[in-house]
């Protein structure tokens, strides 16, 4: 029997691939880039990443549980930090061990292909596919090293390798898609934020650090070595833009004025600005993930989504255990319909890939301006007390997303029913004081049905 | 059904518990020290690791090459550096790819932990074994944090518990093994070696560094972060002794004399040497491994040796592949016959083990005196040449240890005879180029069967 064929040894198809090469397929695993345990990823393209429920369920489905969590810090809140220097942290969850975690990309993506390799997958790097004959079963490969290439017989194709995937261009290629991308007028730029002197972490590095700024906003994550993953979220265009800060002495005037107390702890500033490149930021929509029983699209490569959410690797892990499950499913009863399960996969995912996708783009605005709110800060406090008063019947959107396994299109849909009660209990109050608690919870309990799961 | 008990989360015990748990047997692994992820193991006590062949065949069969390899640096060969300050390097192997690699205990040690973890072996640190009820299968765990005593029924008891093994002294206990430890008058001390200003390491960081000065030596291994650990072995009495450099003052003038270009890579010399410890170094001879279909010694619980072949783990490791394949082989037949499986692995491991603790101890006289003399590196020099030319008929003693799976007493019996083969050919050289290496070739595949395997 030919392999299954996973294009892209990125985090989703590394993930994918440890998880059925344990489950006893045979899995060749390819990726255009080089082998990343030995040659080091490029700087400024490495966004740290914050891994919750829905990522951690992926990692314990390839065994990998252990290994991740001893290289991720638990972030229990956001750090906000506000114009005027001051600092205060809002808790991500209702209980001190609700926590997200920061890992960093480069290295979590090289446990994965260790884990997929060690689980029995075969690896290639430096092979980039160029073309498929669906029709044949055959993936046209080209060693990135010498320009051979192979021909490549596969039982199904998973396309793996991200928001440029070549699997979807080979979809295309075929039948157009009707895939759009909608880029965000918003890019960003990484800055790393040295150790201090004495080898200690210059900000609280179990926090998740937001300068919200209204139309932009800087972030910074923790790193293990004590550093901090800064990145900075800019339009391209406009007065305040990358456009404007298009040099490093433009970028310092920016941080001179609003993150001052960053730029501070960034000696070589000027290098990193002028180094580190803009990235763009985007939403890739794509009206069909599947090609008959022959190719599947996952992760970013069928729904690429804006990172405010830090959401894009958890749903793509989650794209991995649905995907597993209907194939172990498909076997166990007798056989894999390979056109059934993708359409299936398809089905199942897509409602919930667009609301992440919402969900993703509505949080920016939360984290760059309304994280600095009084209103959401009071709405955040109600909701918060409203899930502690209601287990089982109220969850914050916030946490329905990141600490449980609920659908995304489940936490969208019921996470706007809450916020219109939300916004309702808090009209014309400042405080928690003025609000009565009880009268609120009962008011919720009788609005809201008990949730789902 | 009880689990199997594993004491000590070691590299034995953890690599056993993951190559069991993934075999689908249900382990339970308790360790008497802190969750070493968690808590940072003192200084000075982590010497280096030498991986080579049997310990990736224990890695191989844990399904943890992958990870393994990643954190491990390639050593082609010891570079030997004379008094004078020439240093000249001598290939380990045959072939350019023979290289042993070196490994972080600490580094390793966890990812075990994690593979155990990951696997499903049920981990408790801080557990210590303060008794065992063989009649009873039940073991006695105090718990080092509050002292509390839990009872442990268990099916088996495997000691994977290190030289001072608990579970070797329960069955002394109960009815005495006749155990004796061979203590060398030899100690060691470890120092760290630092990069330089720029990052870069020290030393050429793809060998293994000797110094020989007869009666002792220091050794370095590299480490991925471009340091190096290095340790001194030194009587511990006597006019060149630790005795003798018991301060700072006195172990700098040693390493003035003996090794000025390494004291002048440690700024901090004095107080890594007054902080780091002296170890003891010793040969366990244990003549009873197992309590009748109750409990086992694996690794150095049954055998302990000198370090100086850097076989200790990787003749663990082969341990663990030995009894899960016996265990594996039992249940093949229909249920596990522990007595069997016991008695069966003592039998085989034995001699093996006798042979590399006596390697080991001869290692240590060819490491700090035989290395830098003439008559060695010729003969050296002529086994490899042998080799190159009596592929499946030659192979040298190091080799057979070291780059094969051979058994070790074979290893050892075949080096006694290649020896003097290689004595006698020699006799009288001073260079290859005196030697008829046809005539040479010819007289040792008269001589010598073809190897084993």
């Amino acid at each position: 029997m030919p392999p299954i064929l996973i294009a892209g040894a990125g985090l989703a198809g590394s993930l994918l691939a440890a998880q059925l090469a344990r489950a006893g397929y045979r899995i060749a695993l390819h990726e255009r880039r080089a082998d990343m345990r030995r040659v080091p990823v490029a700087a400024g393209r490495s966004i740290n990443l914050a891994l919750a429920a829905r990522g951690w369920e992926g990692l314990r489905r390839a065994h990998a549980t252990n290994l991740v969590l001893h290289q991720a810090l638990p972030m229990r809140g956001r750090a906000v930090h506000e114009r005027s220097g001051a600092v205060h942290m809002q808790p991500y969850g209702i209980d001190a061990d609700e926590v997200i975690w920061s890992v960093h990309r480069g290295q979590l993506n090289q446990t994965l292909i260790d884990v997929a390799a060690d689980a029995g997958a075969e690896l290639h790097f430096n092979s980039r596919l160029d073309g498929v004959d669906f029709e044949a079963r055959r993936a046209r490969l080209v060693d990135e090293n010498d320009g051979s290439v192979r021909e490549l017989k596969f039982e199904v194709l998973i396309g793996a390798d991200g928001a440029g995937s070549a699997v979807r261009a080979a979809m295309e290629a075929e039948a157009p898609l009707g895939q759009h991308t909608d880029f965000l007028d918003h890019g960003y730029k990484e800055l790393n934020i040295p150790p201090r002197g004495d080898g200690a972490p210059t900000l609280d590095p179990t926090a998740l650090h937001i300068w919200p700024r209204g139309g932009h906003m800087l972030i910074a994550l923790p790193n293990p070595d004590a550093t901090f993953t800064a990145t900075l979220f800019l339009p391209h265009a406009g007065a305040v833009s990358f456009s404007a800060c298009a040099d490093p002495a433009a970028g310092r005037a920016l941080f001179a004025r609003d993150f001052p107390d960053v730029l501070a702890l960034i000696p070589d500033f000027d290098a990193q600005y002028a180094a580190h490149p803009v990235g763009v930021l985007g939403t890739l929509r794509c009206p069909r993930w599947h090609r008959g029983d022959r190719a599947l699209l996952i992760g970013d490569a069928a729904h690429a989504i804006v990172p405010f959410h830090g959401q894009g690797m958890n749903c793509a892990f989650e794209d991995c255990v649905e995907l597993l499950d209907l194939i172990e499913a498909a076997r166990r009863a007798g056989g894999t319909d390979w056109q059934q399960v993708f359409a299936r996969f398809e089905q199942a995912r897509r409602p919930n890939a667009h609301a992440i996708a919402e969900m993703a783009l509505e949080n920016y605005v939360e984290m760059r301006d309304a994280v600095a709110d009084p209103g959401y800060q009071l709405r955040r406090r109600l909701e918060l007390e409203l899930a502690r008063r209601l287990p089982g019947h109220f969850l914050p959107r916030y946490s329905m997303v990141m600490f449980s396994s609920l659908p995304y299109a489940y936490a969208r849909e019921r996470g706007e029913r809450q916020r219109a009660l939300l916004l309702e209990l808090t009209a014309g109050k400042s405080s928690l004081d003025e609000i009565d608690l009880d009268a609120a919870a009962a008011s919720v309990a009788a609005r809201l049905p008990p949730l789902n799961g």
